[in-house]
């Protein structure tokens, strides 16, 4: 069985390479960046404000799917091990998750900080951070 | 574009249908449950530990993903709002992201808690929680 998802948009960024993206959200490198929805999906972002804590789903388009294997971090001297032990872009099935803030919102264009994704990276979900308030969800 | 997801495994629960299923793992109803990795995957499950904090990836197979707008968890009294600003499973790409606690690990059998997916539920990704030390990444 395959699934097959669809780009809900892209991801506009000042990372222009994968050797300057920063492995992480919360390290140095990373930006404030621009996610872009697809006209067909605006109107599905209704509810999102400013200041909002994200979770960004993106699908890393440079991956090797076919690697298991993975030193931590990329580091050589630490052991390899498997791929869902890590949160290395190389995976069966490379989605991205990032946790951002919503700086802000103009159509569909949201302005998020801080994200280490490449520029071009296709997003496939949005989703706000699950609350402690049952209200609030 | 489109992007084709493969199933990495299957969700084992009690938990059978929707109406018997909570919204959210951190509400009553939601179980210790079992993920089977399918053979081929098995290897990259290497470094895996029990009590590890997992990031559990799903298919929401029996979603709707032509809805844009949903009513917050489904109540009716309040407005509908575009479903990028809740984390209903009716959505274009319908992924599910569990926060699990990995109780045991046996071959490719997983023994996960709270989960509030549903028996079959096909599972696409697992990554362990960011940690706040680097090295721990």
């Amino acid at each position: 069985m395959d699934l097959t998802l669809t780009p809900i948009g892209h991801i506009r960024s000042s990372i222009k390479t994968l050797d300057s993206a920063p492995k992480m959200e919360d390290e140095p490198g990373a930006v404030r960046a621009i996610v872009e929805i697809t006209p067909e999906f605006a109107s599905s972002l209704n509810g999102l404000k400013p200041g909002m804590a994200l979770e960004l789903f993106t699908w890393f388009h440079l991956s090797d799917r076919s690697v298991t294997h993975v030193h931590p971090r990329g580091d050589k001297s630490r052991p390899k091990r498997g791929v869902f032990s890590t949160r290395s872009p190389q995976r069966p099935n490379p989605i991205g998750l990032h946790r951002v803030t919503l700086v802000s919102i103009e159509g569909a264009r949201l302005e998020v900080e801080p994200l280490e994704a490449l520029d071009n990276t296709p997003v496939i979900d949005i989703k706000p951070v699950p609350q402690t308030d049952p209200d609030q969800r």
